[in-house]
Order: structure tokens, then C-alpha cells, then sequence
């Protein structure tokens, strides 16, 4: 027996264990957004912490300017001799609102049997808890068949992915000697389909805003004012409404610059995949695209940039009716970036964009909600066909080299801060829900996750 | 001295009681719109029979199907040889909060000392109790110089206003015969300023909506669906964006079929008149009219018909950012109308306006929050000219006839059921910050206005 045959074995024999473990870091609510959930971080920081050196890593949870960020050491000695991997992920969840519409409570982890397999049903589930768990837990496997670690492992794990990663930044850069690596291995995104491996190649960016519309300087009686009395719920739905045309194209100024026709092999491959738009859309109850006219729906999500309104809020929303002309009104509006689209030149746009739509006597504030650039990975490094080669061999079918609708900042970050490329490795399903109500990550996933990265760990020594 | 100065130097003199008087009325927190409330209401309405009964009037407190109504009858015989008015108010109230912004407790009424004159600070102290107690004091003043009221007299106090007014359409049908008279007296409108009276002629009416519209059947994550998802508030805002042009008219097909064009002797009047549009518009921060840019101000607040957002909610309002793509949004509507417009017609047509708005696989759903028609009044009744008299002899000037932005839903009822017009009087002014903290009564309004209605009934009934 291999070494990761003996591993894979441990794998599979110790599910029930790993996924004890999995449910235990589920049930802390570690939702980074929200500053009554600071302690439950912790308390997950120093969980991972605790798993991390019960594998022999050295490692802790270090303090930021924000949440708790847990670096652990450990495998082989990354002497030159061995290849030296980092792995990311994050303990931080998304909020769970609206809580009524959970079939289970969200930090209750469900095993749910359905026609199609076991399901885990939480928030966290998939993003990030299960999917980074799966990486932990290979390399328990390997250590309790073979001893030690064949390859140099540093692990990164932080707490503020789901609400803007402040804090990795300024981390990464005072401590770039301590995350050397060769490469950076992330896990936060998909397969292609639950039998479909896949490696993401390319991700959007984001530029995430906040604006907020005063007109009169109270709410004012609908009767006594409405007419003259500038409302900024009207001002603000212009402003929203004049961001798209009806075919879908953004009308900022400049928004398209930078963003590249996508080359027509990759185009042509996109269109062989067996990507079927109508139950894509009619999964979530639509039918109709709503990106840009001229796009295929595949390149609407993982090639062209958007502009999405997350929320919207302004005036009297309480039961029944208050005939005010409200005085405030404000939107969180996103925007996903591809090619050499700039972060801070469409923040200004966009800006811009408002201000030139908000009448004289009305004010406008902005707040940075976040960002990150675009980005698109280096498929000809080594470590790519030999995490290739291991998804392969447990799918029993090649990975497909897809796109991601959504940004993970980090990569952007490792490559600038760390100088390391990342390969992008998941095991999530469009149908997973994140961010959503039931989030849940299928038993599979989490399984077969695990067995892949103890087949990544062989193949990255060397093992055949 | 003539029947009308003896009542006249009978309300000087009997000032500081009557203050009191309506000082206790003003005590109990008559919030009808909460149930905490209920007894309170009561007692109020109690409190009211008592002052009739003490007038002489026979008078109760009826149980509806909401709060009491106080009828009460008295004065001359109506037999048909004198004038009967039927005498309109409210002795519910608004709520109080916000709390921290009063001066002073809300249902602990203060007499205040200005620059102006002095005020009465409190809860109700304008909308209703001062005004509907300026004509009670007026009637007792008058018995106390006179021996009786020369004049039949229904008064009708109902305890809803500020909460729906459900009761007092089932009870005036119920009981019409009981509810018989010349003309209806309301007084819950305002003077022009502080020395210049006013009739209000024309009430705008109202027609409110809400509208809900679902895209996705849950909250999607937009990274994976941003672009070909569509946006419920991208789709809303767009129809609220599209209601108005950038001249301010309204885009609603039909929508200003039955808006009358303003006779040129009105306008010429309105024109006419002091109002300053620019501090009306700065006493509330803002300086750009909104309404249609061929109005006067005076004229998009009395005789032009508007749409309003009053509240507009969807997606994540938390704090931070969720990078979704929402499924819901909703908005609140409402519209003032004028003229013949019909609000069941205008509630078909601005449906049928977000109708056509909506995508295919989009849902929109509707609810009624309310309405009422607009009204105008007949200024050919007799006793109009007579009640004009008495406000000139009082003031010294004739009263503007003016219209109303707001909506006083009784008059409608008054004439549908009860064939009644209605003169509506009223003596509060625009700085008493009803519905608001610190609402306040000028005790020149109070004073004056008792003395004003001493003198309605005596022109009413024939004096000079």
C-alpha cells in the first residue's frame, strides 16, 4: 500500500470522527461582520488552533487589528528539499438572516439523507468550515497511516473574509518571511458538477459601496410637503435605475475599459461545457437573463463585470402606512470586476455616476464597503497538473478548468504581498446555497475533499 | 351689547378656566393607534360627554366597533326654523415618540412664553383637543352670557382619526337620521398665518399602495449569480424611477385625466398671497421644488396631484455588506389626489404600470394601505359667507381661502353618507409641529378661536 493509499483508508475510516469535529466548529457562530459575534471568532480561532496542534503544527491566533488570525506550521521542514505548500481558508461566516426561513437552526448542523446523498446542512457548511476542514483532516489521515507529513505545510486561516478581510493585508506584509511557500492552495470554491471536479482559474474582483441620500433634514407630513419636497427615495431609484440599460450594459463612464474580449478558444470551450442555463437560472425560480444581452450566460458570470444592488433601505417600512416624504434613504451596492478593471478607478466613477444625478439641495455620503482586483491564475506551474492528476484519480474524470463569478480578495493579496501563485481547489456546489438560508455541503464533498487533498499532499511528494 | 359680545367678553373672562380645561383633556394619553392605550381613550371620550352633558346636551359615548363616539345634541330645537350644524373632531391623538426629542413631557401640558406670544406644548395641544375645544368653549361661553344656543347643534368627537377612522363610516350609516344638519363645521385645518384666518376649501384625496416584487425565490450569492440573476430592486427601482419625468410630471397613463386646470381668479389669488417658497422649502433644508416645474409651489401642494415613496426596503440593510443578489423588494406608495381623479381607477392604472415593468420570471404582488377622495368645497353655501364674516370681524382681515395638501377623510364621508358639506375652519398654524415632538397650540389660536366660533354662531343665527 502507498502511502496515500494507507492514507486514504485512515480517511475513510475516521469519517464519522472528522465530521464529529467538522459539526463541533459549525456550532460556534463565528459571523465577523456582526460585533456580537466577536468572542464566538475567537472561540473558532482557538478551535482551529487546538485541531492544528493536535496534528504536531505549530501554531496560534495571532492578534490583528481585527479578528484573531490562526498560522500553523507543521509537515516536513521546508528546507528547499520538499515542496512547501500554504494553505488558506477562513473560520468566518455569513450572517444567517432571515432566520425564518431555515428548515434547521442555521448553527445546528443537520445530517440530512436526500435521494441524491447526504446532505450537512449549516451556515458555514460549505463556506468556509467544511471546505477547509476537508484540507485538516487529510492531514490527520496521513499522520495517523504514515507518521509524518511528506510535504512543508503553513496554514492560514483567517476571520474576515465575509466581511471584508481587513486585517490579512497589513498581516501577510509584516509577516512575509513566515509565509514563504512555492505555492498558496485555497479552498473556497467548486467542482463543476457533484461528480466533476474542477480547478477555478479565473475570479472576479469587487468594488462593494454604501450610499446614503438625504433631501429634507426630517420626514416630513406627505400632505403638508409632497410635491415640492424633494423625496431621496426617488432620487436614489434614479440614480439605481440609470446604472443598467435594457440590454443590460452598466452606463458608467469608462466602466467597460479594461475589460477583455475573452479569447475565442476559451470562448468555444465554455460553450462545450454541458452547462445548461435554463435549469441554472430555473434552479432559483428565473428565466429570464438579466446580464448583458449579447453574452452567453456563462460569460455573464464568469467573465463579464456587474453591478448588483445587495439592499436598499429608506423612509417608513413598518406595518401598514406613514404618508411621509422620508429624509434619508441609502443602497449597498457591488460591483464584480474582471480584467484590468481597477478597484479604486470604478469607485470613483461610480461616484461620480451619483453625484452628477443628486439635485442641489439634496447631500450624498459614501462608505467603502470593501474590494478586490480581478484575477487569473498561472496554469502552468508544476503543482497544476499534479493537483490535476490527484483530482482525476479520486473523480475518475479530469477537473475542468472553470471560471468563478465570485472574487476571493486573498489570491489577489498572496500574489502581490507573498509573490505566490494559488491554486484554486473546491469541492462546493452551486446548489450549496451560500450565503443563503439551508446552506449545506454534501457528505461527498466533504469526503471525497478529504480524500482528494491526501492524493494533492502524495502527488505534491512525489508519489505516483 | 348684542348676544354675541356678551359671549364674546364671557370667553375673555373665562380664559384661564377653559385653559384648564383643556389641560386635563390634554392629561389623558388618548393614543388610539395603540391598544396599551385603549382605557385611556375611554376616558377621554367619557370626559367629553361630561363637558357636553354639563353644556346641556344630551349627550354619550356609543360603543363602536373600535373606539367610543361621542354624540351629543343641544341647543336650539332642530325643528327646521334654525340653522343645525353638525360639529366635527377627534379627541384621539397621535403618538409621542421619539420621546427624547420633547422639551417638555408630552401629556403634561406647559404653558411656554415666546417672542410670539404664548403657546400650549403638549401632545394634542393642536391636533385635535385645542381646536375642537375652541367651539365647546365657544358654546359654553355663549350659555353663560346668553341662557341658550340660538342655534341646533350636533357635535360628533370620534376617537380613530389618527388610527384609520374604521369606525365612523359603519356608525354615520347606522345612524343617519340621529346625524341630520344643515352643514358639517370641522376644525382641524389651519390659519394662514398667525393673524390671518382661513377656510380650506380643497382637501387633496389619497390613493396607498404596496407593491412587492420577488425575483430569485431566495437570496442568491452574487458572485455565482450576478449578471444573469435577476434583481428585484434593480427591477423596482426602475418603476419608481419611471413614475416621474425630470419636469416632475407623473408617468402613470391617465393619470391626470379628472385634474381640473386652476380657475385663473384662483390662481391670481394664490399668487397673490405671501407665501414664500423658499423658506418654506429651507425651513426643512432644501431649496430645489420637486414637483411639477410649471407649478407654483403653493399650487403642487393645494391643487396638483403626486406620488410619494414612502418607505422602500430589500436585500441586507445590516451593517457591513452581504454580496447578494436579493429576491425581495418592496416599496410603499402613495399618491394625493385632486379634482374627479378616482383613487380605485388611479390604483388599477399604477398597477397596471408596475405590471408592465415587471420580467417574466419575475412575481409582483399588491396590497391596499388606504385611501380617500379629494374634495372640494361648496363656497356658494350661505353659511360660508357668514362664517367668512365672523373670521374678518375677529381678525380684522377676510380668511384666505385655501387649499390643503393633506387629506381630512370625513368630509368625504360626511357627503357620501350624510349628504352634508363641510366648512372646515381651523386655527393651527404650520410651525405647531403636528404629528411631531414639542406640537404646540398658539393661546392666541385657542383664544381667538373660541371668540371666532362665539361669532360663527352668532352670525349663523341671523346676528349681525
Amino acid at each position: 500500500m502507498t502511502a496515500t493509499e494507507s492514507a486514504l483508508a485512515a480517511v475513510d475510516t475516521g469519517l464519522d470522527q472528522s465530521l464529529d469535529r467538522l459539526f463541533e466548529l459549525i456550532r460556534i457562530p463565528s459571523i465577523s461582520t456582526d460585533p456580537a459575534h466577536d468572542a464566538d471568532c475567537r472561540k473558532a480561532a482557538d478551535w482551529v488552533v487546538k485541531q492544528l496542534r493536535g496534528l504536531g503544527f505549530k501554531a496560534d491566533a495571532r492578534e490583528t487589528i481585527g479578528k484573531p488570525m490562526v498560522v500553523g506550521h507543521g509537515g516536513a521542514k521546508p528546507d528547499g528539499t520538499v515542496p512547501h505548500v500554504l494553505f488558506y481558508g477562513h473560520y468566518d461566516v455569513q450572517p444567517a438572516d432571515p432566520l425564518d426561513l431555515w428548515t434547521s437552526p442555521p448553527f445546528e448542523p443537520q445530517l440530512v439523507d436526500t435521494p441524491t446523498g447526504k446532505q450537512i446542512v449549516a451556515r458555514g457548511a460549505d463556506d468556509d468550515k467544511g471546505q477547509f476542514m476537508t484540507f485538516v483532516e487529510a492531514c490527520r489521515a496521513w499522520l495517523a497511516a504514515n507518521g509524518s507529513l511528506p510535504i512543508a505545510i503553513t496554514v492560514l486561516i483567517e476571520g474576515e473574509e465575509e466581511s471584508g478581510s481587513e486585517s490579512i493585508g497589513p498581516f501577510m506584509a509584516a509577516h512575509k518571511d513566515e509565509l514563504i511557500a512555492d505555492v498558496a492552495l485555497v479552498c473556497d470554491t467548486g467542482m463543476w458538477d457533484a461528480e466533476t471536479p474542477a480547478i477555478t482559474t479565473m475570479l472576479r474582483g469587487m468594488m462593494k459601496d454604501e450610499v446614503f441620500i438625504t433631501g429634507p433634514d426630517r420626514d416630513l407630513h406627505s400632505g403638508m410637503y409632497g410635491g415640492p419636497a424633494r423625496n431621496p427615495i426617488r432620487v436614489l431609484a434614479r440614480i439605481l435605475a440609470d446604472l443598467h440599460d435594457d440590454a443590460g450594459r452598466i452606463q458608467i463612464p469608462g466602466f467597460y475599459d479594461g475589460v477583455p474580449e475573452l479569447p475565442e478558444a476559451v470562448k468555444a470551450q465554455w460553450d462545450a461545457l454541458d452547462f445548461d442555463a435554463a435549469s441554472f437560472l430555473g434552479d432559483v425560480g428565473l428565466s429570464v437573463p438579466a446580464g448583458e444581452a449579447d453574452r452567453s450566460v456563462l460569460e455573464q458570470i464568469w467573465s463579464r463585470p456587474t453591478c448588483d444592488v445587495n439592499g436598499i433601505i429608506g423612509g417608513y417600512t413598518g406595518e401598514g402606512s406613514k404618508t411621509i416624504v422620508p429624509s434619508k434613504a441609502s443602497a449597498k451596492v457591488s460591483f464584480r470586476l474582471v480584467g484590468q478593471q481597477d478597484e479604486a478607478v470604478i469607485r470613483e466613477a461610480f461616484r461620480d455616476f451619483v453625484r452628477a444625478r443628486v439635485p442641489a439641495d439634496c447631500t450624498v455620503e459614501f462608505k467603502v464597503l470593501g474590494g478586490g482586483p480581478p484575477l487569473e491564475a498561472d496554469l502552468s506551474r508544476p503543482e497544476v497538473a499534479k493537483v490535476a492528476g490527484a483530482l482525476e484519480a479520486e473523480f475518475g474524470k479530469a477537473p475542468v478548468f472553470m471560471g468563478c463569478g465570485g472574487s476571493i480578495p486573498i489570491v489577489g493579496g498572496f500574489k502581490d504581498t507573498l509573490g505566490l501563485d494559488s491554486i484554486l481547489v473546491g469541492f462546493g456546489l452551486d446548489d450549496d446555497a451560500i450565503h443563503s438560508p439551508n446552506e449545506k455541503y454534501n457528505l461527498s464533498s466533504f469526503h471525497r475533499g478529504t480524500r482528494s487533498w491526501v492524493r494533492v499532499i502524495g502527488a505534491l511528494a512525489g508519489e505516483s
